[in-house]
């Protein structure tokens, strides 16, 4: 049995807690919330604590909090020596606190607390600066997730960019895309089975395969009656500069 | 029983082609098609001819031909009177020969011939000059799919904007975390998961409501620090545009 505690209240902490209660195996012994009610559907109150000082020593401990409180928060941990890992894709494991053993503990997905999620497809990073750390924490990524990976600070950093581009970006193309629907009265709802199918197709097809449109078979005829048909500027650029870099990659 | 042909055979011929002979109520006629071999696993061969001319006058008759080619293939057919839609997202319905009933009949969707797909999840974008022909295309379309709008041609021309950044630039950002990944040493799985979330998660919260990320919460050291990992400089740009775009967006 791995004994654990969680720091955080927010969507990863949220849906890492829920997938760690019902893993075999792994005794989850605190939560550390600031916001507790967030918790109270999933968790027993009696586990909850509120300050850092009150946690009790656990083979493993994860902090879950945004990415510019995660050093402040190991530091404030007052037992040494345990496994402390944070959960961030982006903060470097050198940025914990020396005084336990550091790693990283990293769900590469993105996290509603309102849409409930499958954790074991999600992708588990994990770094640590000890094999037998890395052994522990393979072992608790195993229980709740398929797919565990070793990947360093650097690797993880790229996955991070990555996530920005493929996420972040992608979301805000849906964005545009409700915005030109809006204004021609069309209702959103026509284009979402086009980008669940451009996401499924990733599946089997890699980005480059899957590639279609006026920008990959140099339809200028269309790219241009595309781009006079926008009057926003901003959607103008992404245009023009997402036609190019589709064109630059043949 | 409406009959119907279809000319075609490239991506969108053959998806629509195969959801059509399983349609109740439909009598698919004659196909014409130039590579008769990409049909020949879903068609009897006897239904297949090779010229235009030889197509028999039917109720309607869809041209699922590339965009440049449509206006040459209406013209080319012999009989008249009758409904001729074309399939495609960005060509007016007045680019079609008037000698027939001009229609549009737009599935939009991102089809490979590969990739086999839920014909009845497709929204079909309908348009007719005249009632009559709108109510028997409605019937059609409604037997091979669940979702049926009318859309005008200047709606089309929008929706088709959309469906470029919802789908062919949202693919060219899987292929940006592609090569990213590639160049790390990083399996491209990692973010399959990741991609397929962010497309869920559009069921249910709008895009705007389903934003994170560091340029969502204005996290500029972050920004700054991806901005400085990345080294070619279209993904530069992209990295830069996007985010002030979400920045905007707030």
């Amino acid at each position: 049995m791995v004994t654990i505690s969680v720091i955080g209240s927010g969507n990863v902490a949220f849906h890492l807690i829920n997938a760690l209660q019902k893993a075999p195996d792994i005794q989850l012994i605190q939560v550390c919330a600031r916001e507790k009610r967030n918790l109270l559907n999933i968790l027993d109150s009696t586990v909850i604590v509120s300050n850092i000082a009150d946690l009790k020593p656990v083979d493993i401990c994860i902090i879950a909090v945004s990415d510019d409180a995660i050093t402040e928060v190991s530091k404030s941990i007052l037992f040494e020596n345990k496994i402390v890992a944070h959960t961030s894709g982006s903060i470097g494991i050198n940025d914990l606190s020396a005084k336990n053993k550091r790693a990283v503990f990293y769900p590469l997905q993105t996290f509603s607390k309102d849409k409930a999620i499958d954790f074991t497809a999600i992708p588990i990073c994990l770094e640590s600066e000890h094999l037998e750390d890395y052994l522990l924490l393979k072992k608790v990524a195993s229980s709740i997730s398929k797919f565990v990976y070793s990947i360093d600070s650097k690797q993880r950093k790229a996955l991070h960019i990555s996530a920005v581009f493929v996420n972040n970006f992608v979301n805000q193309l849906y964005q545009i895309g409700y915005e030109i629907c809006d204004e021609n009265n069309i209702p959103f709802d026509l284009l979402k089975p086009l980008i669940l199918e451009t996401a499924e197709k990733i599946k089997i097809l890699t980005p480059r395969e899957a590639q279609t449109g006026p920008a990959k078979r140099k339809d200028d005829k269309t790219i241009a009656s595309h781009f006079a048909f926008l009057t926003d500027k901003k959607k103008k650029d992404i245009y023009t500069l997402m036609t190019q870099t589709i064109q630059n990659n043949e």
